[in-house]
């Protein structure tokens, strides 16, 4: 049976309900984080908190828990090899719909739950991705990791539908991000270009150690935004994700990348990030 | 005791919760109608329902129930006079979190609930409200009624810290609607602006029936985009919305408009909606 927590509790999976007055559900006032688990650890997670106090902060949410304790016990109660932990935290639940924001003393809806998936031996790592190319109509505080993924859903299935693996997603002609990725080219002169971090895009918890790894390589990085032009005529193009981890980019727009085949220094990085998290127990609260 | 609907039951307010693995909690897939109750009774349902059809359409959720069944016997197990209704609908409960969407014979989770508010002798109408701007940094499809009404929810506690009553937002320099309302001015010629219908603004139910009588009063209407500037320089203001119905705007940015008290036609524009409201039974469902 599969054990989720719910406000202080562990509790089956069926029993795990919130109100319909959660702001959750009603105004999406809520964040959240996805933590990788891989070998039963937890990867990351101290920078997971710190990018979720960050976001509860700039939606001035007071929210407390020990975080690392829940997701330690997800993934041993459930028995959780490779997967992930999803953990979820909005303002709480409203006597009356509002728009207002309740009482500060108002206590926040907190769930989390842990769900088994494929990381490491991952296929997509041997053909790469194939990505198309959207305008992105979300908000403006995307660096804000809400439950607003309406947008980000809609794209994934675009994709679904033109039989691709994903979108990237393009403002004023320059990409964005992917639906749930960071996305990032090397230059034919060895340059990673990364964009930078702003309200455009989420500040990748896998991104900080991806570009460590990378510069570790010898790679030098540039931190910009680039256009699909400039995506399509790079030498390798990769995404950065705590599920995905590190994933080649082999297509865009229908126009092949490099030689179409994963690029030598995205799967260089890949391994070397993998390496990090596995060999640096720092990381594995 | 408030009862509430929930998937086809009426059932106590406290009893109606919903599964952390909703898509409305995890991805904002959820679209919403908030319909007006005025002396017991509905007003404009249908084209409530005709919205909520759209909203439906357009994020491609099946979806159906006897709406205003619903609506109404909601009215009537809890008393309502005065006040509103609110519907939701999601795309239902998944089984593991995905961006993609769950087969198309997952039920949808559709709830309801009613709730009191002053409409008609609000004392706003003698005030008229007070409004500074703000930029609309919303997802740019707000012709479909999600639930990502964070931004919104945003706005409005800054009007409420800036001792307000709410906030017009703007897009290139041109007003777009407010927080939960679509925005109107009448210039100094005697022509009302309203926004045009497309994917910058909701498509208000108030607002077409608003339309209507302003024509009928004489009114020209143009359906463009307006300024700051041009606001600031009108003769009158107003929002519209299901549950503030007409309202007027006496001040924006600090800058009082016409002679800083409620326009005498947005006051007519008013009493005539809410003549038509109450006057139309087939508006009655």
């Amino acid at each position: 049976m599969r054990i989720v927590y719910l406000n202080g509790d562990y509790v089956p999976r069926s029993a795990a309900k919130v109100s319909i007055f959660d702001r959750g559900l009603l105004f999406s006032d809520a964040v959240y984080e996805v933590v990788s688990v891989i070998d039963g650890r937890l990867i990351d997670m101290e920078r997971h908190v710190t990018r979720l106090e960050r976001s509860l902060g700039e939606l001035s949410i007071n929210a407390s828990a020990d975080w690392s304790v829940v997701a330690r016990k997800l993934v041993a109660d459930n028995g959780l090899q490779e997967g992930l932990v999803y953990l979820q935290v909005s303002r709480g639940v409203m006597e009356d719909r509002d728009y207002r924001w309740p009482a500060p003393e108002t206590p926040p809806t907190i769930f989390a739950f842990a769900q088994q998936r494929v990381l490491i031996e991952n296929p997509l790592v041997g053909r790469g991705m194939r990505i198309i190319t959207r305008p992105d109509l979300r908000w403006q505080r995307c660096d804000i990791k809400t439950t607003q993924l309406l947008y980000a859903s809609l794209m994934k299935m675009e994709a679904v539908a033109a039989g691709v693996d994903d979108i990237w997603m393009t403002r004023d002609g320059l990409v964005t991000e992917g639906t749930s990725q960071n996305a990032h080219i090397i230059s034919w002169e060895g340059i990673l270009i990364s964009h930078q971090l702003d309200r455009a895009i989420l500040p990748g918890v896998t991104r900080i150690e991806m570009l460590t790894q990378a510069k570790s390589l010898g790679l030098a990085v540039e931190e910009r935004a680039f256009s699909i032009e400039e995506a399509k005529d790079a030498a390798e193009a990769f995404i950065s994700s705590s599920t995905l981890l590190i994933m080649p980019v082999v297509e865009i727009d229908g126009h092949r990348i490099g030689d179409g085949r994963p690029g030598e220094r995205t799967i260089k990085i890949r391994e070397s990030y993998l390496a990090a998290v596995h060999g640096d127990n720092s990381k594995r609260p």
